[in-house]
């Protein structure tokens, strides 16, 4: 059998942007989405952001990137069709898909909500259909998903700059919660003060914590503090700095991907304090082991949230007024803005204008 | 002002074995021990047990070590004394004393029964009392310590077996429960068959948990599940039953203190599996962060337990029965003990009978 090409796989016509080798260089590109099905949600996307991994995958720096690649999961917009057992979703809904739209519905994890770590989970772009075909991201003109992985965007919370929330929200709101950060009172501190970091500052004041901001930027304290409300700031480099913060919090949320040292921050911790990890550096990092032992501390990693997990951020940020501070950019510019965003330089996720600047 | 001789710091005259250099060598010693204050009991050391610790000490290994240094953090014995205040215990008790004979007291570990992750933890040897003399452990004829830090040894715990238990035993025992391994039902794995090990098997089983036993070693199999009770055996250098067993287990405690590669044990765990780390290998491990963040699982550490829950550990093992397998030895076998140890030649823990050999 002959495969069929991207835009004869399916009967709805897409259109959006793919990445076509290592370059990463994305350029337009014509492809189909499945009719919408019994339990399907069909929409047109309006907003998508660009997140890290997009990058990484557009560049197949993981080695599992398969060609032509439209990536994207932060991906909302305004319900088209519904399938016919569809009944949480109607025409004209706010909606959005983050990074998974599919999984088994039959493991444990399944079971518990936690279909990110479903060992079958599919994710929105770069993974294949239960029928095998290859999914495609929000970089795109419209979206076809399960209704199980659609999240309700509250009206409240403006499109353009909700979008991150789906991945990058989702990423730090969930280990804040599961490893007990969450609790008024307590001093959590964040590594890095990116897309991820950014979020993480506004989501843990929100819960009633007291916020460090840690950063090998020192010209960042003004925002973190200022802007986003973090209680103080320390600059990672600054061996007095850290020094005096030493055994001063109850836990931390590490966004940096990057190879980094990790024995600084198990010293920022009290004894019971834990580290967790939610960007994933390509090489091992190195773990001293004394410190875990003299302080019963930990290190552990979180990938994202569950769905049910994921709409509670949502209500969660629309409650407390969440959302990312964005730079709205044209389709057209994506290249230019990864650039920029490989180099830190964006404050603090683009969002791509799908619904005005796609245009096929 | 000149240094008093250690015989003459105190007026209990004291007498054991001491390491006087970094050959680790062991020979008599004397020295002294403190009047029995009011808050104080006094007991003759019956048995002591040889712990991996005590060579590391007493070779400097960990380049803390003050000579002369007298080991030994896994002591039983008869009190003999008790001061005006002591309550708890009396004449003729049988009581222990593991690793550490004081604290702060006024802390927050302190407060949560934690005195072993309070900051100023006084350890049994090589450390400097409140009064600024060095503590010395219990290869020596008598012990003085503060109630607070006296364990009560339950009548059908037999003193010899019951000896590694104040050390060995807590160090398994307060993971097991802390990190929430000891729920029946559950599966957990045990890396290393050593002096730690072989107790975490038996802890682990009375506490209704299956448990699987991990080692370098494929001749430990037989003893691993025919006399310490274990499940399952996994050689970890053999590929294929590591693979058969991968993603089976809730959480592993590793007992191994040399260094070892962190990944198999990951691949071992379940999603949200925990790995906790109670060996501290000299050298930093390597950790993969993939894992931890696509399993949100963790590693921890933990260091002994607190006064409180070292009493409900030593109450626990009377009701099931459990005590260490081990060699008792006289007081002049222990140079010959530490090379042995060092070999792996023993099954699973030496135990100076101080009472019947150790001649002045």
């Amino acid at each position: 059998m002959v495969a069929k090409l991207p835009e004869e796989e399916h009967p709805k016509q897409a259109f959006g942007w793919a990445a076509r080798d290592q370059s990463g260089l994305l350029s337009p590109f014509k492809f189909s989405r499945r009719a919408t099905a019994e339990k399907d949600v069909a929409f047109k996307v309006l907003y998508c952001g660009i997140c890290h991994s997009d990058l990484h995958m557009a560049k197949n720096e993981w080695g599992v990137t398969q060609y032509p690649l439209v990536p994207g999961h932060e991906i909302v917009g305004i319900v088209t069709e519904v399938g016919s057992k569809v009944d949480k979703f109607k025409v004209g809904d706010k909606v959005g898909v983050g990074c998974m739209v599919g999984s088994c519905h039959s493991c444990d994890s399944c079971h518990d909500n936690l279909e990110n770590y479903c060992p079958k989970m599919i994710l929105t772009y770069g993974a294949r259909n239960h029928d095998g075909t290859i999914t495609y991201g929000g970089y795109s003109d419209l979206m076809v998903a399960e209704e199980h992985f659609i999240v309700r965007i509250p009206d409240n919370i403006s499109l353009d700059a909700g979008a991150p929330l789906l991945c990058a929200g989702i990423t730090v709101y969930s280990p804040l919660r599961y490893f007990g950060l969450d609790k008024p009172g307590m001093h959590v501190g964040i590594v890095g003060l990116g897309g991820l970091g950014h979020v993480a500052v506004k989501f843990a004041k929100a819960m009633g914590v007291k916020v460090t901001v840690i950063s090998t930027s020192p010209n960042k304290k003004q925002e973190a503090v200022e802007n986003l409300g973090a209680d103080s700031f320390l600059v990672s480099r600054d061996q007095d700095q850290m020094q005096s913060a030493m055994g001063t919090l109850d836990g931390i949320i590490d966004t940096v991907s990057a190879v980094h040292p990790l024995l600084p921050l198990f010293t920022l911790l009290k004894s019971h304090g834990k580290l967790v990890l939610v960007g994933a550096p390509e090489k091992p990092l190195e773990l001293p082991v004394f410190p875990l032992i003299a302080g019963r501390k930990m290190v552990g990693g979180s990938c994202i949230g569950g769905m049910k997990e994921t709409q509670e951020m949502i209500d969660f940020a629309a409650k407390h007024n969440i959302t990312a501070d964005v730079e709205v950019i044209p389709m057209d510019y994506v290249n230019t803005a990864m650039e920029r965003m490989l180099k830190g330089d964006v404050r603090y996720r683009f969002v791509i204008d799908v619904a005005k600047t796609l245009n096929p």
